[in-house]
C-alpha cells in the first residue's frame, strides 16, 4: 500500500520554477513566512515548510500540483490556519500553498440561493457581503471571524447553528478542484439535489486537502430568518442542563442553536473575556429562527416551559439586540478564554447519539478525575457534539500526557456507543490514531481512494491518513 | 480500464451452491420468477436473470457476493422494482438478488431520532411503524406505497417533501455493506455530523448497487410536524404559475412541498384517476409544516398573498383532512395516469437552478412541438426538479424516438445551465449516455472508484457506468 515516503527536497531550481510561474512576490523562503505557516491552532510541534507560495488562480494551483507531483515534493494547503487538529501543518516540509490571496466573492445568484467563491474568503466577511441580498451561509464555526470557506470545505466545518442548518457538506453544490496530475475538474452541479452517479463533491468535502485542492466553491445559501429569539437558562446540576436539551428535542422543537457551557467554562469566560456570567453549574443558550414572529415566539415559549420543567433555576431573556449579542459573545469567548487559562488545552470533539449525551458528559468528568486533569465541558449539545476541554499544565508535561489519555478514553467511549471521534474539528495530525478505531477495515478503502486521486501521496502527507 | 466483460454463465454447480447456502426455497430458476425480476418501472427491454435469490441476512448476501466474484458471475440487486431508470435490470444475466425478504424494522431509537432497518422494508410501511413514536423518514417518493428503503438508498431517492427536508442521502447515518470480496463492513457513525475522513456513506448512497450491497441502514428521523397547512392554486398561464414558485422562495418561505402540474397532466389525472381537477393552465400544491400552528398559518398566508400577487386565478383551501388527502391523491395519481394514457412515457427528471425554472418549462414545450410529441410538465418545482413527460405513441415507434431526442435536448439544456440530468430517478440503463455529458473527465474517476470496490465489475454491470 502506498503512503507518505520518497519525497524530494525543494531545490534552487524548484524555487526558480515557482517564481517564474507564480511571480516572485508569491513565493517566499523567508523565515518569518516559514514560521507563520508552520502551525495552526492545534498546539503541536511546528513543522517548517521549505517554501510558501500564494497562488492567485486555479490554473496556478493546478500547475504547482503538476510540477510538485512530477518532482515528488509534498504540498500542504492552508487557509487562515484556524484549524484545531493540525490539518495544514507541513509535517514532511515541501511547499506550503497559502490560499489567502484567492479570496474573492465571484458571484451571488439571489434567485438561485447560490454564491460562487474562491477558497480564501473569510466566513464572516462572506456573510457580510451576502447580507444585503438577505442571504447567508449558515454553519457559523467558532472561528467565524478568521476561518476561510476553503478550510471549512476541507474540514467539513460546522458550529453553533448546525443543529438546525446542518454542516458545510450540506451546502457545497459544486467544486472546481485541482488534482495532483495537474487537471482542473469541475465536480457536482449547481442544484439542490441530484442522482447522477457517485457524489464526488461530498467525498472531497471533509477530505482535509488529501485528494485535491479546491480552487472555487459554489455554495447553497439560505434566507436570513425574519424572526429570531434567544435566551439563556442556568441550572444547578449538570444532569438538569443536559436532560433539558433532550427534552427540548423530544418536544419536536428545532432550535437554531442549543449551546451548553459548564461552570468550569463559565468561570473561565467570566475571568478572561470581561463578560461576567452568573454562578451556576451549567447554562444553555437557545436560539430559534423562523419566518413568522408568532411561530418563533410559540416555539421559544414551549422551549422555556420544557426547560423550566427540567429544573432550570434561572432564565435570562434578553430584551435588546445588544443583550443577545452579549450572550453570543460570551459563547464565542470560550476558546480564547480556555487558551488564556492553559496554553496547551486538549479540546475534545466527540459526538454521540442524543441518548448518550448525559453519559458522555459524566464520563468526561470521571476521566478528568481519574487522570487528575482539570476538565470542562461545553459544546453544541443540541446535535450531540460535546467539546470536553482538558486543561493540563503546559505541553509535554506529565499532566498533558494524562489529559491525552483521558481524551483517548473519551473517544473510545464515544465510538463504542455509535459516535464519532470528531464532529467538526477534523482529524489532521491530532486524531490520526483514532481513524483505525473509528473505521476498522473501511480505513483501507479510504487509503486506496487517496492513492487513486494522489498516487504519489504528495497532497498533505501525514495528515488524516 | 476495467469494465463489464468476461462473465461466466450460472451452472448447475452454481445453483447447487446457492441452494445449499441460502436454502432451496430462496433460489429459483422458474420462468415466472425470472420474468417478474427482469424489469423495473422503466419501459425498456426486459433482460432475464439466470437465477433469482432471496437472501435473508447480511452474511448470506456477503457469501453470495464472494462466490459470484470468484466465479465472475454478475449480481444484480433489486428492491421493489419501482425504479424509473432500469437500475436493477439484469442486462448481463447472472444472479438477481431480490432483497424483499430482508424487510424488518430492527430498532427504533426515539431519543436518538434513529431507526435501524433492513433494506427490503417498504417506505410507507416504515413510516406507519414510526408514527406511534411521533417520528418519520421524510423523503416521500411518488412510489412510497411500494418502494423499499434499500432502493431509495441505492438511488438517493427523494420526492414531494425534498424541498424542505432534503433527500435520502441526508438521512443515512450508517450502513452495513457487503463488498464483492465477501467482507461485511460498517460505514459511518450514528450521529448527525462528523469529520472523520472520507464520507463513504454518502459515496454509497446513490451508487445504484455498483459498489456494494447494503444489508442494513441506520436512518436519521424527524419529528412529525404538529401543524400542517395545504392549499392549491390555479393559474391561467404557465408563466404565472412558475413565477409564483420563485416568488414564494424569494419571500423566504420554506414550504414542505411545492408541486407543479400543467394542464396536460391535470387532464390526464382527471380522466384516469377519478379525481376531477378544474380546468386551468397549471396548478401548484403548497404545504407548510411546523411546530407552531400560528407560525404555519402566517407562512401559509404569506404564501397565499404572494401567489395572488403573481396572478393566481383561483385558490383552493381545503377545510378537512379528507380534502387535503384528495389534493395529494390527485398528485400521486400523476404517474399511474400517465402510464395509462401512454404505455411507454419518457419521464424527464432534470433539475436546474431556480432562476432557470421558467426557461426549462418553456423549453420542454418547445421541444415537444419541435419533435411533434405530446408533452406535459410536472414536478417538484420548489427545488428546481422538473418532470417533463413525453407521451409517444408506444415504444420503438417513430414518435418514441423523437421523444427520446427531445428528452436528450432537454437534458443537454439543463446541464448547460448548471443543472443535472437526474434529480432523483437515477441513471440506471436509461440515462447512461448522460453521464459523460454531466461529468466530463470526472466520469473516469468514478469508473476507477468502481474498480476499486468491485475489481471484476460483477455488481450491477451495465448500470450507471
Amino acid at each position: 500500500m502506498a503512503g507518505p515516503s520518497g519525497y524530494s527536497k525543494v531545490t534552487q531550481g524548484d524555487l526558480g520554477w515557482l517564481r517564474s510561474r507564480l511571480g516572485p512576490e508569491d513565493v517566499s523562503t523567508e523565515e518569518y513566512d516559514l514560521v507563520t505557516n508552520s502551525l495552526d491552532a492545534f498546539p503541536g510541534e511546528p513543522h517548517l515548510p521549505e517554501v510558501v507560495v500564494w497562488p492567485e488562480s486555479g490554473e496556478e494551483v493546478a500547475d504547482v500540483l503538476r510540477y510538485a507531483n512530477e518532482r515528488r515534493i509534498p504540498v500542504y494547503v492552508r487557509g487562515a490556519g484556524t484549524g484545531l487538529a493540525g490539518a495544514c501543518v507541513p509535517v514532511y516540509g515541501g511547499i506550503l500553498m497559502n490560499m489567502m490571496k484567492m479570496d474573492r466573492l465571484l458571484e451571488v445568484r439571489p434567485v438561485d440561493f447560490q454564491a460562487v467563491v474562491e477558497p480564501g474568503i473569510v466566513y464572516d466577511h462572506l456573510n457580510r457581503l451576502l447580507e444585503p441580498h438577505g442571504l447567508f451561509f449558515p454553519p457559523d464555526p467558532g472561528s467565524s471571524r478568521s476561518c476561510t470557506i476553503g478550510g471549512m470545505v476541507a474540514n467539513n466545518a460546522s458550529g453553533l447553528r448546525a443543529v438546525k442548518y446542518g454542516v458545510t457538506r450540506d451546502y457545497v453544490l459544486s467544486l472546481r478542484v485541482a488534482l495532483p496530475d495537474g487537471r482542473l475538474l469541475r465536480l457536482g452541479a449547481n442544484v439542490f439535489k441530484s442522482s447522477v452517479g457517485y457524489d464526488l463533491v461530498r467525498l472531497l468535502v471533509g477530505s482535509e486537502g488529501t485528494l485535491g485542492v479546491v480552487t472555487e466553491v459554489t455554495l447553497r445559501l439560505r434566507r436570513l430568518p425574519r424572526a429570531r429569539y434567544t435566551f439563556a437558562a442556568y441550572f444547578d446540576s449538570i444532569e438538569a442542563g443536559v436532560s433539558a436539551i433532550n427534552a427540548v428535542r423530544q418536544e419536536g422543537l428545532e432550535p437554531a442553536a442549543m449551546e451548553f457551557l459548564d461552570r468550569v467554562h463559565m468561570d473561565l469566560i467570566s475571568r478572561w473575556s470581561g463578560i461576567v456570567l452568573p454562578t451556576h453549574e451549567c447554562m444553555l443558550i437557545v436560539e430559534f429562527h423562523g419566518y413568522s414572529r408568532a411561530g418563533v415566539m410559540e416555539e421559544a415559549e414551549a422551549a422555556v416551559s420544557v426547560i423550566r420543567e427540567m429544573g432550570a433555576s434561572r432564565l435570562e431573556v434578553p430584551r435588546t439586540d445588544e443583550e443577545v449579542q452579549r450572550i453570543w459573545e460570551a459563547r464565542k469567548a470560550l476558546y480564547p478564554s480556555v487558551t488564556r487559562a492553559t496554553p496547551s488545552p486538549i479540546t475534545g470533539d466527540v459526538i454521540v447519539p442524543l441518548s448518550k449525551l448525559l453519559d458522555v458528559v459524566r464520563k468526561s468528568y470521571e476521566l478528568g478525575e481519574k487522570y487528575g486533569v482539570r476538565t470542562g465541558v461545553a459544546g453544541h449539545l443540541g446535535d450531540g457534539n460535546v467539546h470536553t476541554n482538558w486543561l493540563p499544565e503546559g505541553r509535554d508535561t506529565d499532566s498533558w500526557r494524562r489529559a491525552m489519555q483521558a481524551n483517548r478514553e473519551l473517544v473510545e467511549y464515544a465510538i463504542s456507543v455509535g459516535g464519532a471521534a470528531s464532529a467538526e474539528h477534523g482529524i489532521g495530525i491530532e486524531k490520526k490514531d483514532f481513524m483505525a478505531l473509528q473505521h476498522g477495515e473501511a480505513l483501507e478503502l479510504m487509503r486506496r481512494i487517496k492513492s487513486l486521486f494522489d498516487p504519489n501521496w504528495i497532497l498533505n502527507p501525514g495528515i488524516m491518513l
